[in-house]
């Protein structure tokens, strides 16, 4: 096809439009995963799927498919998804683009009467932030019967009532999830497709309305790194006989600094921060030198080498400045989340889909990570987005967003796999 | 005199025993500026000299004078002195081993029926310490008329009552604060001589006992220097983009580290400590690019070209380092207590009185600096000890003192001045 197939546009401002006026409390946006927002933002959707013919499918926990007939509905289907909750507080964009974007491709196929080879399902996925419930990916990783069963006894962070007897009040099934069943056979999907509006600022400084993505970052954190000095008077303690646990971690931090220049200079894709750290309130002074400090250090790659790689050179120079500076590093173990690639043939069909083709890759994470993790090949739009996300300044243009949509659909109506 | 005369060390021992026993609650030692704690020491003191007949005086603030007459008693005279206060749970020596050392030194030289050229008078000073009411040196400051009157309205720490009430309940007269009034005539006094631990661990690292201080050191301090930032996603922002006030201040911190170490490399006096650092608890977070950092800089120097040279490439740093990393630093104004210098030819006549003659500065704040900034000459002896200061963990040997108070001794037998 040379002409591509149009999105259905004014369904995607309506169905914005709606989202907000049923989920928005004050500034910000609610859904509250396995609550009253996120079903809200369910209802609105399906009653959508409805309108425009979809088959209307919900598992046993909640996500909801909307299914447009593909002319083999025996084949392996494409589904496209994200997720309807948000962030107490958050924005109208983060999750919903991703459904909407589903919805408004599949309107377009059908004002067209274009039937595709194979199904085409939108999933409007459960619970994707850990914001209420400290478990993510409760949806997509439970669909995959990938979801930790000791998830369902996990609190809600503000009432305290369990994953399990939200789900249950909700009318789903935690059994599901309890006896790690899977509602989705990883055999039976063609591709997992999911939009999703950029949480950083790369799209809006580079002027670029959207990317496909590379991959997934990993993630491998220390979460609760510590340096054990002495507290000593400041005036009173020459250099060579000071253990100053705040001159040995800004030494530590600079050298990783360091190290991430090096890594990019040599083309590695990296990012390294610290985004706590602190001097002990209870103990530290102005006119001492400080005793202790505790700082976390998030080392995110889409390269496991690199990460480990990164890890190692922390511990090398934690051991060797715990030396130099008479302090005692104690990094702890790091927690560790691999990365996740995208599919590199429906990231190269996709590429030349967008008017100005650019790649970059996700620091944050997505149900398309957990897609592609299970086996199925998954790909990627990230949508410029102004203002960040998890927050109610989330701001995303209906044009940019169309010209994400329009590469999803040309990716359907040309699908190389 | 070729054979020194020796300080009166039985006395010394059982007075340090005594001031023990009598101001120790659990293991640290309690002697509240102007509360029952210092009293009580100035009790034991006082009777102390009373007993080896030195003549009393109590100024109006409450500082005690016990002076042995010299053969002149119109002429300009010497002082020993220290405070008799503690920090909470202090320790038994910082303050008292000055006091004890001229009682121990005063008793010598009645036992050898040696009468001073001039009036000798050991100074128990009041209130040194800023632990209990946030204002140091009350006596020495105050006896010079040199003491802000707006100290008077300070609350005490622990119990919220003012100076004024404090000292009034002790039977003083805080008019003689008030009125600035001065108790102690700076062209009547010789010079002041202090005694006093060492709150840092160049003596015990160095295997001395005693050492010469060539001076207080100043103080500039950046209380509460802060970066602003921007909050982001750890893993979605990637460098050029980013906003990271951890970032900038370590970049920061680390340069001040080798400004620090080529002053050392110059020969400069300079110690440089950030004793507080931190990131917002209430909003950072482990996977968040921190927006805001908070920290001290506390520079220190005999030099007060060295402290302004430090304060300015500090500023200059943060301006520069503010563009670099996209953030913004806000020093703030920095507080500034001037360097007091010892006197050059009471430090040359003390250093071969040492068994191992050793100058070196002090950090930390004394008495000696109030005089010595009144145009005092004044002198002052480090004792070894170990277990830092302004802790129960002082530890200050018997032997260490007396070759500290001998010096002191053989001083006031060769006086330069």
């Amino acid at each position: 096809m040379t002409q591509p197939l149009e999105p259905d546009l004014s369904l995607a401002a309506g169905l914005f439009d709606s989202l907000s006026r049923a989920t928005r409390q004050g500034r910000g946006i609610v859904r509250d995963s396995y609550g009253a927002g996120e079903q809200a933002a369910h209802d609105i959707v399906r009653a959508a799927g409805t309108a425009i013919g979809l088959e209307t499918a919900i598992d046993a926990i909640g996500n909801l498919n909307l299914t447009i007939a593909g002319r083999d509905r025996t084949a392996r289907r494409v589904i496209i998804g994200s997720h309807l909750d948000s962030v107490p507080q958050g924005g109208n964009f983060d999750g919903a683009a991703g459904v909407v974007a589903g919805l408004s491709a599949l309107s377009g196929l059908r004002s067209a009467s274009f039937t595709p080879p194979w199904d085409v399902t939108v999933m409007a996925i459960r619970g994707e932030e850990s914001a209420w419930f400290d478990v993510p990916y409760i949806g997509s990783a439970g669909a995959l019967g990938l979801q930790d069963p000791a998830c369902l006894q996990v609190r809600r962070s503000d009432s305290g009532e369990t994953l399990e007897s939200a789900m249950q009040r909700n009318g789903f099934d935690p059994e599901a999830i309890r006896t790690r069943r899977r509602l989705l056979n990883p055999a039976q999907v063609r591709a997992f497709l999911e939009l999703h509006i950029e949480q950083g600022p790369t799209l809006v400084e580079t002027g670029l309305p959207a990317a496909v993505v590379t991959g997934v970052r990993g993630c491998k954190r220390y979460r609760t790194a510590r340096c054990f000095g002495r507290y000593a008077h400041s005036g009173a303690v020459s250099r060579p006989y000071r253990h100053d646990a705040v001159a040995a971690t800004v030494s530590l931090l600079h050298y990783l600094e360091e190290v991430w220049a090096r890594e990019e200079q040599a083309g590695a894709d990296l990012v390294l921060t610290t985004g706590e750290l602190y001097t002990n309130p209870a103990v530290h002074g102005p006119s001492k030198i400080a005793g202790e400090t505790t700082f976390v250090i998030d080392i995110r790659s889409l390269s496991e080498v690199t990460m480990n790689e990164v890890a190692q050179k922390a511990n090398d120079a934690a051991a060797r400045l715990g030396v130099k500076y008479r302090v005692r590093f104690e990094l702890g173990s790091a927690s560790d989340s691999p990365a996740a690639m995208m599919d590199p043939r429906l990231r190269a069909r996709l590429k030349p889909l967008l008017q100005q083709p650019f790649e970059m890759a996700s620091g944050a994470g997505h149900d398309a990570a957990v897609f592609a993790k299970a086996g199925i090949p998954a790909a990627m739009i990230f949508v410029r987005n102004d203002g960040g996300s998890h927050n109610a300044d989330e701001a995303m243009n209906l044009d940019d967003f169309a010209v994400g949509t329009r590469a999803l659909m040309g990716l359907l109506l040309d699908f190389p796999l």
